[in-house]
């Protein structure tokens, strides 16, 4: 039982190495890039009636390809597929594309270009970069929370205040926070929204230009809080190479300036030594013997 | 009479430990949740012709709840309540709940949704973080006095300017400052108002263009204050951190290097000892008493 | 002569503490904040209609004392007057208001409110804001001299492919830089500009996106060497207080490792004496003189 | 033949010197600057209408002295002359000119201008400035290929999903590009392409939204990899100074912390010292010889 457990686990290492390995990668890789242009080509009618079919075949091939390429990943990692989520992304992406696209889930058709995505995933470079934004994400999310809170109060305001003159753009939560997000991004804030709202109620400035203020400020927190958040881990870098440096610098100085002192301090015992041998002749001199006639001093050998 | 005061202090602090207590303060920020959904739920008419009783009634119920709260904590604060700029915002917020909201005040009545702000102030993340960002709004005061300045002189000529040809956007100063905020935001600035006043004043872009390269610089120096302060927070812990991390490498320096040092030196001292001993017999062997014949050298003994 | 000149320097030194003293300096401020508001109200024509004439006699009545003011400082500086920019700042704004405005002058009627402007030049907190703000600008001048040429470039080209068929925004280089500069705001750049030429020449996108991408990537430059200088500079501040941090982390370091090494030395040298002591007796008791009896060790006596 | 080889070397040598010396780059510097204004003035009818001849045969001289110029660099420099991006640079901007601006390349004669970029690589000051603006492209390289990759997709879906409806904006992937790009700069796209969208397909802000926030964020990471880039190179400046302070700093701090403890130590020595002379006569007192009578201590002759 242990030996065919060993020799199942054996076989699944092999796939994994196999399918993980770089010549399957760069297959893969390579399907990506062809796939994005054959779906890319798949938007224009006149390339789809000139050559419709040999795009649909092509496509169909490559994403067979992935399903495979998929299943026997998840075959060699077992559970542990689930585990990491670049695998979970290649999985979802992959799998749009074999839902049906047709009824209510037509849009899910224009979404198999999602997969283009795994460019993102496979491509180790990529891979770290999208690591890095993603790992600036936590760090606002704070900010993001009391932004949302933000949105959610100033929205239900407007829908109170204008969502009757103003249907279109205030008449429920959902539509005043889209036209607040707008104001945000001070697209066409005052003479497409501003403006004719102030119309109505001439006091509406005072809604508009407080949201505005609120709004930009707490995204530039946010904002900073990114940069801040880039510096510091570039900064951590740094101390560290500075606290070497430093150590480096520090014993250097400690060495270079405790030398001269502690050599002054070997001259002293030295004439200290002198003055003993000078005052004092050797036992025998005075007839006894001397268990340690000639006895060295450290700083005289070395 | 101090007796009394004290059972008087006593009773009061207990009742803040259980007012400001987690489980009262867990229940504050459910109601909270509970009454951001209803407030937003009041704004669909739909569901107030359907359950709107309901929703008003549950509105009420939690507004008296955060009164006997805030009531509650008034108490047991006394004075001190509006000391805690914090405790301020909560009582302004559930008060404005509590003005009669007709007539002129009926716009009071969409302010009812501030209260949930109070989310800001009850969970303790949240509060940190608006702290942080009220933090950063006094390094940039003078700046802003500066924007405020250049908003009001370039106002002033707006509306001397192109007052009478353009009431609605520089017809006061009220009305030029709007505008200005409005064209500071870069939004519609050419198309929407400086391109039509340039067909009746050629030269308007002389000002508007510096308007904006001034307004967009200071703006750019008041976000650089912004950013300058908040890295500098960062700084000061990372030159802390950097203070200990040199600290230690200092010492660590230092004891390495010296000992060497001082090793040698010890080690001539030693040897001067032996040579003490072997040139000066004990005296009792010239005949005299040793009151402490076997003085051991420290560095042997360790 | 030479007293003549002595007494005439003295005369002049003190108009000059006089002139630039706290309490002239706290008149002029207190009088350009009232003109401040009498230009302002000078704006509304309600207010001209009933107390216009009060208002102008005020300006008048204001302005009297800055040009004294203004005069006397000349008098009191002589040519060094005109050395300090403060000071012809201060003449400039005040000199708008002498030139006689009509015909086509009329519009400086307009900039006598820049004279509000002064408050920068008289608070002294202020002034030293504008004077940073300013001196971030010559960090930016060369990225500001490319900016200038890539503008022109592009509006020489602009104005020779777009000129004939849009003369209201191409028609001359100067009309053509303008629009550039609001397309570089991104201001209705798209749908104001881009597609309408679009629709005439397919291929202006080719003129307008690397446009953009080169023009904003040249602001963004500019503006991170703002951020950078603003950053340096803070930094050159942290440097010094890092370095005068790590010297005492440093000092401390020493002096605790030190300590305990040489301490343990002394201990060495204080075993030696004890060995000494005890194996020489006092020459007394050889019948010799002894010229310093009782020398302590000092490590006795602290 | 080697002889003949090495004149020959000497002799472009002699040329590359010349042509490269200060005096012609002065001279082409200017006509680079009169270039600019001939080409400014041949955009405006009225100046060519009456001086068209003079400014079109003062741009043929200039371009003959640039093709001159240019000529005599690649004869010095040889194939080495198109390893220079800088000469590839001018090459290409004076080369235009000589392409027949007629029928398909008429655009071209729009380009002359082009040259006028010739300044950002003659004048030493702006080739550093432009050499450092494209230095900090490469740290960003890896970003703007997941903008590239994140745009085709998203171009993709639009084409898929609203080509059909609005082949203005989103025909092809091209137009989609074009459009996802004016979204990406925030111009017009809620009131000017989201909405007029969104009123045929209602959740178009589903894909809007999403798009803003990931291209928005992206290009943040993208500036923020520029600004950090930026202060990264001013750290490692500022490291190496507080280093080198720091040196100094810890070996100051050594040195004073060591002196008095050294100082201490060397006291005691002295008392040892005395000690032993005081015990321990000279040994000609007691009948021998001394053969160092008068050894001095270090400390005593400092």
């Amino acid at each position: 039982m242990s030996a065919t457990l060993s020799a199942g686990t054996a076989w699944r290492d092999r796939l994994r190495d196999w399918i993980e390995g770089p010549q399957v990668q760069r297959l893969v890789t390579a399907l990506i890039v062809v796939n994005a242009v054959t779906l890319g080509m798949e938007t224009s009618s006149a390339l789809m009636a000139s050559v419709g079919p040999l795009l649909r075949a092509l496509d169909a091939a490559i994403l067979s390809i992935f399903v495979v390429e998929i299943a026997l990943r998840m075959i060699a990692r077992g559970l542990g597929f689930f585990r990491d989520p670049w695998s979970v992304f290649d999985f979802v992406v992959v799998a749009i594309a074999l839902v049906p696209a047709s009824g209510p889930f037509s849009v899910l058709r224009a979404l198999r270009v999602l997969r283009v995505l795994r460019l993102l995933s496979i491509v180790p470079s990529m891979r770290r970069v999208v690591a890095a934004l993603l790992a600036s994400i936590p760090g606002i999310g704070s900010i993001a929370v009391i932004l949302f809170i933000l949105f959610y109060v100033f929205a239900v305001i407007a829908t109170n205040l204008f969502g009757q003159a103003f249907p279109d753009w205030f008449g429920s939560i959902g539509r005043s926070m889209y036209t607040l997000f707008q104001v945000m991004t001070l697209e066409s804030w005052s003479m497409g929204i501003a403006r004719p709202v102030m119309e109505k109620y001439p006091y509406a400035w005072a809604f508009f230009v407080p949201f505005i203020l609120t709004a930009t400020f707490t995204m530039l927190n946010l904002f900073i809080g990114v940069i801040v958040n880039a510096i510091q881990m570039e900064e951590k870098e740094t101390r560290d190479e500075t606290t070497a440096a430093v150590e480096h610098a520090a014993r250097e100085a400690v060495v270079g300036a405790s030398r001269a002192e502690l050599e002054a301090l070997r001259e002293e015992l030295r004439a200290l030594q002198a003055l003993i041998e000078a005052r004092l002749p050797p036992p025998s001199s005075r007839g006894q013997e001397n268990p340690r006639p000639g006895v060295p001093l450290r700083g005289e050998t070395t």
